[in-house]
């Protein structure tokens, strides 16, 4: 059953993970919600992930599409995923400290063992990155 | 002209990059040496960078292995890039808090404004995580 529309979002388990968990201070502390068949979050990218000055690096672009793809599993289709694969484009450099827009959506769930699911990065509504990805099924996590 | 074999390599300009900073505290300091035609990198990820419990995100084996491909453009070929697409592949969990073994090589340097280049995780020299990308090449990056 998909999560509530509109309302703010976190996993089930607080693990202390870099994307999402809320206490890890060193980490992202991406927060969620579902907007039909979307899972958004709103991110400002804090200076100390940029690669070249001002700009994200592009593996900080891959963890914030890759934890929101991560989300969109959980909250719009119930179920736990391990990241299988993820293919990143990069359109147009991604600016830290300034809003951005970021969401994802199931593109196929036909196969028994994974999930495609696809993800956007955007400034002002403009694409500045995508991903699409294999994330396989798996059981909830244990806690640490 | 290659980077000397076996010396310990840091990229030409300090801007403050997550990946390769040694100013940068919350980065990763990741360090570099020529291995003939392979970059390579020796890093333990610390355990702030986990996903789940133990393991870390793959948005984070993301960044090790863009932040390995760029440096294998810049100290194989003296090219500097930006990365234009990026796959990555899971194989196995990859642990935190453990040795790992990374490296990159150029695998096509045909095209005239993009390189292909290959990396690999690995523990004990068994594969966990591998990409391979187009990285396309442009101007020595300014100072901010």
């Amino acid at each position: 059953m998909p999560a509530p529309d509109g309302v703010e979002l976190t996993f089930p388990d607080d693990g202390g993970c870099f994307g999402c968990s809320p206490s890890n201070e060193s980490g992202m502390r991406l927060r969620f919600r579902r907007e039909g068949s979307r899972v958004r979050t709103d991110y400002r990218i804090p200076d100390r992930f940029h690669g070249a000055p001002g700009v994200a690096h592009g593996g900080i672009v891959a963890t914030i599409l890759d934890e929101v793809s991560c989300a969109a599993a959980v909250f719009l289709a119930d179920r736990f995923v391990v990241t299988g694969e993820l293919t990143v484009r990069y359109a147009s450099p991604v600016p830290v400290e300034t809003p951005l827009e970021v969401d994802a959506e199931i593109v196929a769930q036909s196969h028994p063992r994974f999930a495609e699911i696809a993800a956007h990065v955007r400034r002002d509504g403009r694409l500045l990155a995508r991903s699409v990805g294999k994330f396989f099924y798996h059981e909830r996590p244990s806690q640490p």
